[in-house]
């Protein structure tokens, strides 16, 4: 299998929902699965499923399926989800608190090593997730001697950019916003936004369509 | 402006993107705004923006932009949003918790009507955001009383299908589902996966490919 040098966002995308049923069927035991399998269990179709993977050489037997602990182990081994992961989370209310408990996160080696909190009343206290929740101006610090890779910002959305900027400034890379609003951030970093009511248009504009 | 038939799923997101600066830009009074302004502040580029809105017809005026209030109130009509929609959620642990309270919903028009858990000690107790928790037995009920449009579902990935069938035969035909299980559906249901560790893998791909 050769060198992998420019693979499409849109395909970087689909192979992470395929390993989530892969990662099923490996749990389970079973040694094989087909395209159309794969297709279905994720909404999309066959072919693009097998142009995907085809990216990657030759993964599958034809009519017979992939081997789903090769496939899953290329995945993880293309994405980088064969290592853990260190993030932070910042702002500490009840999203940054839902996320900071939620297993799905840990499973999938995603590691929160530190939560910070703006509000002076937070700081000092110890989190349900078993961190102690640290104040903002220790984000520079905490992001070097911990090692952090990824930033989550869960802060009111009049305080995100300021937030990103300390994040950034102290060396992180990657930052997953959930603040209603557009981070601003040099071509050095990534910025993934998850906008729950964006999803929620996309909804509404299709019930309403078809009402 | 002509009747819309068919508009590419990726530029009714993208709408809904634009839609995050007009309303700022509404809100502190600024009458016109260009694409480049729109186009900056959402990360999209320019030309895009002007191709996305030039679906409906002429709404900007070459080298002066649009008009911020013509424009929101247009996408907002297109995406259904110019009105309220009647919400339900399913899984009242933390995130649901969290998304029960989150302001975000409310201010854009989704109003949470009624919350369920299956936990029968959380069955009656009244929530913070103000909703009383009910058993997952009365979905059928109180969608229809209630005429809830929107199911959300925060339940743990082993009970999301069967909440989400649920919630599909008392008449629900839009899902946003934040269980890290792909929700199957008929044809005439819309689901929305919001799963936060795709996000996360993206940008893992990223700091990965660039170190």
């Amino acid at each position: 299998m050769g060198k992998v040098t420019k693979i499409p966002r849109p395909t970087i995308e689909r192979l992470a929902l395929y390993s989530r049923p892969l990662e099923a069927f490996q749990e389970s035991g079973t040694p094989i699965i087909s395209s159309e399998k794969i297709a279905d269990l994720c909404g999309v179709n066959p072919a693009q499923v097998r142009k995907d993977l085809a990216y990657f050489g030759e993964f599958g037997v034809r009519g017979v399926g992939y081997d789903v602990k090769d496939l899953l182990r290329e995945i993880k081994r293309i994405l980088a989800t064969d290592r853990t992961w260190r993030l932070c989370i910042v702002g500490m209310g009840n999203l940054g608190s839902a996320l900071a408990l939620n297993e799905n996160f840990r499973k999938r080696g995603y590691h929160f090593v530190a939560a910070f909190d703006s509000d002076p009343a937070k700081a000092g206290m110890k989190h349900p997730c078993g961190l102690k929740i640290e104040p903002i101006g220790k984000i520079r610090d905490l992001v070097k001697t911990l090692k952090i890779e990824i930033g989550v910002i869960t802060t009111p959305p009049g305080k995100a950019q300021r937030v990103a900027d300390l994040l950034m400034d102290a060396g992180i890379r990657a930052i997953l916003n959930f603040a209603p609003i557009q981070i601003r951030a040099p071509e050095c970093c990534v910025v993934e936004n998850v906008d729950f009511t964006l999803k929620l248009e996309n909804l509404v504009y299709h019930l309403h369509k078809s009402s």
